[in-house]
């Protein structure tokens, strides 16, 4: 990518994550029934990418990976509630030397590595201990959600606040925000996807995205001039798929998007990909009872997401920040929603791994891009180097393996995409998958690779899939077993061998040093072998 | 490897580690005039490995591998003074918690990753701090060595005590103990390779070796009966090379062992080869005038840690240290000494990678094994598993790479070596090797890998180097652009290929653990997808 022109650095930062969000739902990336115009209008004054990738198939991994600008491998945050290793850098870590300020509103989902803190001596509750624990950002006002029902909460921002609210109990995120009220009062709760359509038990402007924008305005008003990154993290769309009204009852099934899926697909079908069916979330959303429960609160849960991101632009051009700040809109990875027999997310599909992913940048340099499609391969761990390059900060190449999306935003010439994205997950964690293959935990991983034409997903000790992304965009025909195809599964390991062996491996010593060492080494008046 | 028995576990380990001793530079390995009886007298109580193989070919990324029992790809300290990074855990991380001392007596190069540091509010002079910037040793007599002339060496205990004895001025460590004197008292220094043959300026009792081997003693007398690990770290008898009487005249050209090259080596060589042998130090050693001063006084040094390890060993038995101490002996690389027309390391021959490894286990379960020579495939990285194996400690599969040699220091039935083992470095910190090829620092990775037949070298961008280790013990024919085997360079990349993806990628959450997440998730009440 050509990197010519270093037009003058912006203020901040606006980093906004939905959980769970398909790119499809949204009207701009095609949706025909929800309309997102707020999202869609981050579209008409900037870049939209039709073809961005996650890095990982479920949140911790995916996150991980878009915090530090680094493939799940290099990493080491596998799956959920993996610890992130204090020895990586996140977006935080890059910013703080630079007195940018890298704060948080909702979910991250990092996992604290006390077992790094422990052995280090850190404070985890406070300083620079504490944002070792919390992935580099400062925790203005997390929020990971999720409490499942009977859990005690104690200690969250969220329930303190329903509580102080009227909405008592020991667990209100669940018993009120996550929740609806059958005819006798009885909690009827969201874990149970067949009360998706009731409305949740709360007042809409006290449900978790109303919360978490008045944090990101509480965050704007009080940082003032300062530079800043605010990561706004929405946990919704995510499960438990409950909706306040008016939300809740928007949409039809008539609404929804046609399930993609084929019976041709369970004949013969991969064997991981059998046990990811055997789930019960995947047999559930099978069912087109289950689908129509469910998929019109998801697709509510969106339209709240968009309404409430109106409201915040809407604060942010009153108070001018809309000229000095980079808005990112992504989200961490997708909803099966029944496409391809499956629930929930963990595989590599298009509707899981492929993304929304709009970038604004406010400067002249992007003008001449405002409101066009970019159609390049590009992945979440682009987005850190993308931040740094806007804030004018340096990238250091050691720890980052993505790249500044800035050449596509601003239209330099021969500004291209990837010819390869990479997408990983372990099946390890999900026994119904594991035990019946008799796989070792270790055997587990799954590479995915996608170029232009294939996508590919390899497995230790089972055959491989592959898909014609051209002839085949829905996915539907695995050829990883097809004899007409082995030269291209080959060509595809090549790939996988390839990257492998570029992995950022050495992340202690900056590739511009390494240049001078000889120079440090004769400077320093070591001579070795002299006579 | 079968480990059905649990033995007592001992209660310390003296792991003994030499810098750039060659393993053919000692009797038991088969040296004919270099006598070393007091580490023949090690073998003759343990078992001495024939083909024990260095995972780095410097002493930096050598040594990080040998102390986190994880591959150089894994640890990211890719060559000399390259930090090794605070997320990685070292064997005094694996020992501390339960209450093991790991103290240090000697070298060990490990560069403190002070940006880490910095990140994470650590000290680097006290506490945990100091010990993550020391690679997790107690620093009990730490002494990397290697001042260069001219250089004000202040806060390092030896210079100290040497001046004390009476050795003035900056820097006693090159005046004194690593360089000699001409007739009008001028100073030959060490680091001029031509002065090799003139004695130390220096009592001998007060060079290198024997101070070290004291501080070793002082640590045994005052640590007590509490557990410990003694890391014990010779820097000799690497470079400079100079002795001090009367071991400068102990040897002649006649005891040298023949030099290994041939004419045919120079013609059409591996270009990485080619690099290496422009580089003044592989001039040098290609003149038999720079053999023959230099050889004799490298098996002096040798010579003068075996004594110094007699008078150690004495003591230990005299102390009953003998009875529950494991004893590991051991180098970091070796030293080409004019082999294959090269000088120091880099590089992946036998005389570099191929260490000595030798391994005393006092318990009676060893005693069938006692004074044998086990020819398996074993690796530096090995040792760190059985350090803790022997300590009755448990082995972190999640960090470690390496696996305990207790099978084969026991004899269990079915025990065997491995079936591949792996040596990494870098040339992109050498401009004679990097500059003429024009590779960028990112592909300047070379990663060798040894079965019982063959050694590979994969560089990328570059032909590989292939030697057949039957035909070929002296690996004087490199067939890496040989076509008659092409197949067996393409089972090489498939072993390199399955080696990257089986590396240890994901160091915070231990394998047992994985296996029980489906149980954790249904226990803390997450119910996914239910209807």
């Amino acid at each position: 990518m050509n990197d010519k022109t270093t037009p003058a650095p912006l203020k901040h930062v606006l980093f906004i994550m939905c959980d769970q969000l398909r790119a499809d739902h949204l009207s701009c990336y095609g949706h025909p029934r929800l309309q997102t115009p707020h999202i869609d209008a981050l579209a008409a004054r900037g870049v939209r990418f039709s073809h961005a990738y996650a890095q990982g198939a479920v949140c911790g991994a995916s996150r991980m990976s878009t915090y530090t600008g680094r493939y799940v491998s290099s990493h080491g945050t596998m799956w959920n509630f993996v610890p992130l290793s204090v020895g990586q850098k996140t977006l935080g870590d890059h910013l703080r030397p630079h007195g940018v300020r890298c704060a948080l509103v909702g979910k991250t989902h990092v996992e604290a590595d006390t077992e790094g803190a422990h052995r280090l001596g850190l404070d985890p509750t406070q300083g620079v201990g504490r944002l070792a624990m919390e992935g580099g950002f400062e925790p203005y006002a997390r929020d990971d959600g999720i409490w499942p029902p009977g859990f005690k909460v104690q200690g969250n921002a969220y329930c303190d606040w329903l509580r102080a609210k009227g909405y008592t109990g020991d667990n209100p995120w669940h018993d009120f925000a996550n929740s609806g009220r059958g005819d006798n009062g009885e909690i009827l709760s969201g874990w149970q996807m067949r009360w998706a359509d009731r409305p949740a038990h709360i007042a809409g402007a006290h449900s978790e995205t109303p919360y978490t924008t008045d944090r990101a305005i509480d965050f704007m008003r009080e940082a003032g001039d300062a530079p800043w990154v605010l990561h706004l993290s929405y946990i919704k769309p995510h499960w438990p798929y409950v909706a306040p009204a008016p939300y809740h009852a928007m949409y039809g099934p008539d609404d929804m998007l046609p399930v993609v899926r084929s019976e041709a697909e369970r004949v013969d079908a991969h064997p991981v990909v059998e046990g990811f069916r055997r789930e019960t979330v995947s047999r559930n959303f099978s069912r087109d009872e289950v689908r129509n429960t469910v998929v019109p609160t998801y697709m509510g849960l969106v339209k709240q997401v968009d309404d409430e991101l109106g409201r915040l632009f809407a604060f942010m051009a009153e108070q001018g920040l809309d000229r000095d700040t980079l808005i990112v809109f992504t989200s961490d990875h997708g909803d099966y929603l029944g496409d391809h027999w499956l629930g929930e997310k963990e595989l590599f599909h298009d509707p899981i791994v492929k993304v929304p992913l709009i970038v604004v940048d406010p400067r002249t340099e992007a003008d001449a891009r405002r409101g066009t499609v970019s159609d390049a391969l590009v992945e979440c761990i682009d987005l850190v180097p993308t931040m740094l390059d806007a804030l004018g900060l340096p990238q250091p190449s050691e720890w980052l393996e993505g790249q500044s999306l800035r050449p596509l935003l601003h239209g330099h010439a021969g500004a291209a995409g990837k010819d390869l994205v990479v997408c990983e997950n372990s099946f390890a964690f999900r026994d119904e998958v594991r035990l019946p293959l008799n796989q070792p935990v270790e055997r587990c991983h799954m590479t995915m690779l996608r170029t232009r034409r294939w996508k590919f997903v390899h497995f230790e000790d089972l055959p491989p899939q592959l898909f014609d992304m051209q002839a085949d965009p829905d996915e539907l025909v695995d050829l990883g077993r097809d004899p007409a195809f082995a030269t291209v599964r080959e060509q595809m390991l090549g790939l996988l061998f390839d990257w492998l062996r570029q992995r950022r491996r050495f992340p202690t010593v900056a590739p511009d040093d390494i240049a001078r060492w000889n120079q440090r080494e004769l400077a320093a008046g070591i001579l070795i072998g002299a006579w």
